[in-house]
């Protein structure tokens, strides 16, 4: 690659990357058909030229394949579902009830993440103060894998609703590692411009201006 | 926008997306030139459109403008940058003192990013078992607003070395209000495909396989 590509402001690359970054979703309704191993490979490639404090690159993949397992992350992603429902009441409870929140039964790939506590690379260096940041660079690995899929019409679906310590039992997680996130990777069922949550009337994007202050 | 542009599958796409994420790199060296506002906008309404649990975009971001303001944040953090550096010794110690960790003196934009904790978006929907989903929420806004800087040629520096209680104080942050970043916005002076910490020595990148495991 050219010294020039980086500077990259590209009219093509710039509306091709908004639009990337518009149309990514958080994906729960998956086609079965699997995504090719040279795919998955390139995805974890990509996902590990994510920034990461120190370039400490804590992130850490177990890819499930056993199927009881599977069965077992999904059924119990079903209980804390409903377990977390219970906190609604009327119509929102309603429409809680009508969400789907995820596709474990159906996506071709499940990955749980994790943050290795203590990595050897990186040296320590910019999470002194702020030892949280290399969860948050487990996030961006995340995130960078997500947008990865999403170029190649594959979709993400992040999994947030769950009890860590159950999870990280069922997988025998190393003691070292944090629990950060269950995904599921594979083809949408029907993709949108729209978040899912917006279109069923759950939670409507904000104006980005409310967002911003100034000192 | 038509619906099969998500789908999205297209050669171009995936290899400029590839691009982007291979060269995206955390700027400490800045041209002092400034950004447009235009283009402002347009990074803040892209970064509005990051993932978030229940939808609650709980990223709150302060821009600083204040001369004073800007300088007093450089000092803490040199200062920080020096503590931090006290637990090396020997050629480590000297690497260390080597390496440039900001340019908040240089860059045309500062911004302090925080997380709400308490967002009324969302109704606490996905966060009911891991709350951190807020501020990992955050850190993909971040990244967003990080890829759509890229792509328009403009650089991010991610800062971590600071004590966000002091940031906070500084900047009269809402007590509700959790520091995730600090971060520098500008043109870069010296575009890499390689991180500035592999090039000084300090980290190189891992082979991917090491961070995959199976079940």
């Amino acid at each position: 690659m050219s010294e020039t590509k980086s500077a990259a402001n590209d009219p093509d690359l710039t509306r091709l990357v908004d639009d990337l970054l518009t149309w990514r979703r958080n994906v729960r309704h998956f086609q079965r058909r699997p995504i090719a191993e040279l795919e998955m490979e390139r995805l974890f490639a990509l996902a590990q030229c994510a920034p990461s404090v120190g370039n400490a690159q804590p992130w850490r993949f177990i890819r499930v394949r056993d199927k009881g397992l599977r069965a077992a992350l999904a059924d119990h992603v079903d209980e804390a579902a409903r377990n977390a429902g219970l906190c609604y009441e009327g119509e929102r409870a309603t429409r809680y009830a009508s969400l789907k929140l995820h596709g474990l039964r159906e996506a071709p790939e499940i990955l749980a993440v994790y943050c290795d506590e203590a990595p050897s690379a990186g040296q320590g260096l910019g999470r002194a103060t702020m030892p949280e940041t290399l969860r948050y660079s487990t996030v961006l690995a995340i995130h960078t894998l997500w947008l990865a899929a999403q170029s190649r019409g594959i979709g993400l679906g992040w999994i947030s609703i769950v009890e860590p310590g159950r999870i990280s039992a069922m997988l025998a997680a190393p003691p070292q590692w944090h629990f950060v996130a269950l995904i599921c990777l594979g083809y949408a069922d029907a993709p949108s411009s729209l978040p899912e949550l917006e279109r069923r009337g759950w939670q409507a994007r904000l104006d980005w201006r409310d967002n911003i202050s100034e000192r």
